[in-house]
């Protein structure tokens, strides 16, 4: 007797063995068709798969539900492996193929030992091969074996590493038996599930690269061949796909920031630590003073404070040794208390708190301050700007009573909200992380906790943004908010955090003379709507493909002549420009107008204005948009105006229709 | 036969001995009661030394001479040795007692080893005896002795420290006699000169403070009481000095620094870290703002740079580990290079330059950047924020073509006369550091340094600035001007340097390519207006006692409500100055008018704007400077308009007259 739940609770019993797909067919033909794999009792397993005896809950999985993209990718991987079989014959070996979910770039992969090279140029006339083999609709099938068994199963066609895998199995996990999938011809080892058939993998696949990988990604091992490719369950999804991988290698902050002159990483100065160069420079503090005047107008005090400390300062804020890893080891000097490079600012930030008496009348007390950090990550996963060893964070300590908590947190969502707003990333949604009620890990009291947990899900409520909630997410010094941001091409990026501690304040003695003229403990709030600016402009040059919006961007008018005889003219109009303090190129040079305006167009340079003897004679300049568009003449004194306006405004105000501009991420 | 050669090159001779003071009495008796001291071929001596056979350079020296000074102050250590004899009796052992001339504060010492402890309540009584032996008009004699007879000598005056002293004399210099000055019956060991009587030290003469002192600065050894005096040829002198050391005595930064909450050391950040508090912070970056301006406006380009950089960086800089005792140990990294915490800044802005190709068109590329580096200094070297581990340079480093150097010299030249103006810094003169032109340590061709040390010299003189050259006081690798700065109190201080650098372009290997399209070294100037912020924040404090001008003042006006009837009124003028960024304080407490205009002066909040009934009425305010003087009543719009040109002009513009007011640095 099977009895099965299904999601609406309704409930289908059954007098003997049953698979998800007998029940599928039971509900309805289309759902028969549209099913891919099932989850039973919370684990995701294959249609045909019996049901044992007893009672069990069933959600059958179709092209609409998150967890079949798994599946189909590694469907995917399987029809690859015998595509390649197929087509480089028996010596081919296949090793691990995943499916990848959260990959921004691939779907899956799988790894080959070959008997020759294989380049993208192959792609194509695997995936033709792939497409063959989705054509003839193989049913795919698992068995369970015991482990000598499927191993000789996999011998008879040649898979040493299977050999070695199961041998691991057996090792690690005292594994007795294995599955193994077959579909026509090709066998492999894997836990599945999969999709009932190669037929239902469609046509939405593709492979995109081939690279190098070593066995266990372990250097003395042997080096195989890894393909990438990616799949969806329609064509529509993998061209948007397609597309926006474009787009992301277009926009790649590395590339642009070179082509840019934006950053600097060098070898010589050490892996991980970027050199901001002029232009990067610009933007970045651009965007300190912008923040800088939004702290002080929000009642933040500025503060400066150095990169190093006494090792004994983190000692008692407890990041040493514990988070020894991640920092950089400590300036030994001998006799002396050693120091650490500062891999946060908050220690720093407690010392001029604890520099004054408060009284709660005082209080909040907020400072801010752009501190440069460094902590020490592994050099295999350093990343241009996005994961680097040593960056500034737009940095904040709020020290506040408990009563004030709410408020001082509805304050920084405020301004992490304005400032997403203001960078045209108003695509975002925040995670709360609240405690764990069952576990005892955390500190402070579980009455400020209930309380600061309400405060926060209260704020976030009030804002009307989009959030989830994520029991066992906050640290354990407290609840936290994190904004997650989609970018122009909808990449999602973690940005600005709010975070409530009750752990420092007590690290640290932290005191205020309460009302009742006694030591009460306040509460700290970090926060940090930037995060940090590496990352953060590293992303923003993704966001706007290195197109900055004029507050923003490094030159902010080329001038161009058309010719020398017009240079007096392009200066006194630069001029102009330059004395409302605007960054003005003027392109004096010998070079014809085309390929003045090419370049200033390959400099992402928001407005060119084009000078020759008629916009002489009226006092006039022809704007032209770097997105190639002709805005016209106009006067000098208007074009003033207008990009003041502009600037100023932050992009709220746009100084000219462009009309027949590109996209603003496809110049020239 | 004496032949005497004077100044003016006229020649006296004498058939037999013959002393200074004999020659003086044969110029004229004037010059006989004036002469103090005689250098003679270019040595210090009494004026009764015998003058060997022979010929003789001859210099009388009187009060009107600077080394004169040191005499009578040397004079002065041992008139107050005589005096402690006389009044704390035979047990009194006198050590070392030195004239000091370029303390600010003090003219000389002794250190005694003294039966009984001795304060400063003492040092009238002790100054009166002083007076008295100077009354008895000893004469003052030097007798040499060999050295075990000095030593008996002494040593029948109980003086146990001087046998020690000789004993190290004999053994270090090998020393076969030494002398003896006697004035009544007082004897020391000493090299003179001195003054020929006690009578000559006249009354311009002060004990100013007494201190532990460790014999010869060993903390093993036993603890001497030094009592610091100072003297002056007269008595106008005297006041002034005092006076000079009052003005520093309140303007010290130290002080000010913790009662304006200006700045903070901590311990646990570790010794000569300051932290910059919210007012300070504020000072800080109203300088970093205009002078990142004016860098802009004069073509510089702005970078950021990491704190740290690899070993190898500061090896090839040469800064490594050659400079190893005055930096912070390196971050070790076991296999991996490893780190410095940076100590300038030039190795990174190279980076920099070398990470683009350069032409001769391109050049002259300047790279400017508020670079914080550290700097291990000996922890009884630290002081305030004048000498500090951490600071932040207002840095700058110009690449250029040899024949850029006199133009880009006299670009910096002029910008730190501008910030010096602006600051009321305007007494300064330069110091022109040249190479020795017998020496080979210097890097670059003879002709770079010819033509780069004219290039300075041109510049300077062009300048019209009161200037010295000092040969042999250029750095080895290029020649560099040094600004020697007055303070508001008479104290010299060195600020801007610019140096030119033939070196690092070397050691790194820098180009650019020529006119004739060839490689070519570039010339670097290194050069900071300020040197270092810190530290010049820090003379800053003392230069403006704490009031610093509207532009730069943490708090720039004070509204000052009568009463609580008025805060609304109040609070309406407050905003008025807060939306022209204006950083006001609004008092709304219940506290007297009198306690608020105390505070804000205590606080040296540049204005006061008093609201009562009567401004209320008339929409106007009464403005108070912190000097005490009171502007009267103004309209609140003017008073906005006014404040708002004061400010924008950095002092240029003063918003009122202030009638009756004190000087800015009595405050109170």
């Amino acid at each position: 007797m099977v009895k099965v739940i299904l999601p609406d609770q309704s409930v289908r019993e059954y007098p003997g063995p049953v698979s998800a797909a007998d029940v599928a067919a039971d509900i309805s033909p289309g759902l028969a068709r549209a099913a891919l794999a099932a989850e039973v009792d919370g684990k995701l397993v294959d249609l045909a798969r019996p049901l044992g005896e007893g009672e069990h809950r069933l959600r059958l999985l179709t092209g609409r539900d998150a967890e079949s993209l798994e599946v189909l990718r590694h469907t995917a991987a399987h029809v690859l492996a015998q595509a390649m079989r197929r087509l480089y014959g028996d010596k081919v070996q296949y090793t691990i193929g995943p499916a990848l979910v959260d990959d921004f770039q691939y779907g899956f992969y799988y790894d080959f030992d070959l008997p020759g090279p294989v380049s993208t140029e192959d792609l194509s006339a695997i995936e033709d091969e792939m497409r063959r083999i989705v054509k003839e609709d193989l049913p795919i099938t698992c068995e369970t074996l015991p482990v000598e068994q499927a191993k000789a199963r996999l011998a008879e066609r040649g898979q040493a590493y299977k050999q070695e895998m199961i041998d691991d199995l057996v090792q690690l996990q005292d594994a007795k038996e294995v599955s193994l999938y077959a579909q026509g011809e090709f066998l492999d080892m894997c836990r599945g599930p999969h999709l009932p058939s190669t037929g239902r993998l469609g046509k939405a696949f593709r492979l995109v690269s081939v690279a190098g990988a070593y066995w266990r990604g372990d250097e003395t091992k042997p080096m195989l061949t890894r393909i990438y490719g990616t799949a969806f369950f329609d064509p529509k999804q993998l061209a948007e796909h397609l597309e926006r991988v474009e787009q992301a290698r277009k926009r790649d902050h590395r590339v642009l920031g070179k082509q840019l002159g934006l950053f600097l990483l060098s070898e010589q100065v050490g892996p991980g630590i970027p050199l901001w160069l002029p232009n990067g420079a610009t933007v970045r503090m651009e965007l300190e003073n912008w923040l800088r005047g939004e702290l002080v107008k929000r009642g933040y005090s500025i503060v400066y404070t150095p990169h190093i400390g006494k090792l004994d300062l983190y000692r008692t804020s407890g990041h040493y040794p514990y988070y020894k890893e991640s920092q950089f080891p400590p300036i030994e000097l001998g006799d002396e208390e050693g120091y650490l490079l500062k891999p946060m600012n908050c220690p720093h930030h407690i010392q001029i708190y604890k520099a004054a008496a408060h009284s709660y009348r005082d209080l909040p007390v907020r400072l801010a301050e752009f501190g440069q950090v460094y902590r020490f990550e592994q050099s295999g996963e350093l990343n241009g700007l996005v994961r680097v060893r040593g960056f500034c964070q737009d940095d904040a300590h709020i020290f506040c009573t408990p009563e004030q908590v709410e408020a001082e947190v509805a304050g920084c969502v405020e301004m992490v909200q304005m400032v997403l707003q203001t960078l045209e990333l108003s695509d975002y949604r925040v995670r709360i992380g609240l405690r764990d009620r069952g576990s005892d890990k955390y500190v402070g009291s579980p009455d400020n906790w209930d309380r600061a947990e309400a405060n926060i899900r209260h704020v976030v409520q009030n804002s009307g943004m989009r959030y989830t909630e994520e029991a066992g997410e906050a640290a354990f010094y407290g609840p936290k908010i994190d904004f997650v941001v989609k970018d122009a091409i909808g990449r999602d990026w973690q940005l600005g955090t709010v975070q409530v501690d009750y752990n420092l304040p007590e690290r640290f003695e932290l005191e205020y003379a309460g009302a009742d003229n006694r030591a009460h403990r306040p509460v700290m709030i970090h926060r940090a709507p930037f995060g940090s600016l590496e990352r953060f402009i590293g992303i923003l040059i993704e966001h706007f493909a290195g197109a900055f919006p004029l507050w923003l961007a490094p030159v902010q008018v080329a001038v161009l002549p058309v010719s020398e005889k017009h240079v007096d003219y392009a200066a006194t109009v630069a001029e102009a420009l330059r004395n409302v303090a605007l960054r003005v190129e003027l392109a004096g040079g010998p070079e014809k107008i085309g390929a003045k305006i090419r370049q200033a167009t390959l400099n992402k340079i928001p407005y060119m204005c084009i000078v020759g003897a008629r916009e002489e004679a009226d006092r006039t300049v022809s704007v032209r948009h770097r997105t190639g568009g002709d805005v016209g003449a106009v006067s000098a004194e208007a074009l003033v105006g207008r990009l003041v306006a502009e600037r100023d405004s932050r992009g709220a105000t746009i100084a000219f229709e462009v009309p027949g501009g590109q996209p603003a991420d496809t110049p020239g």
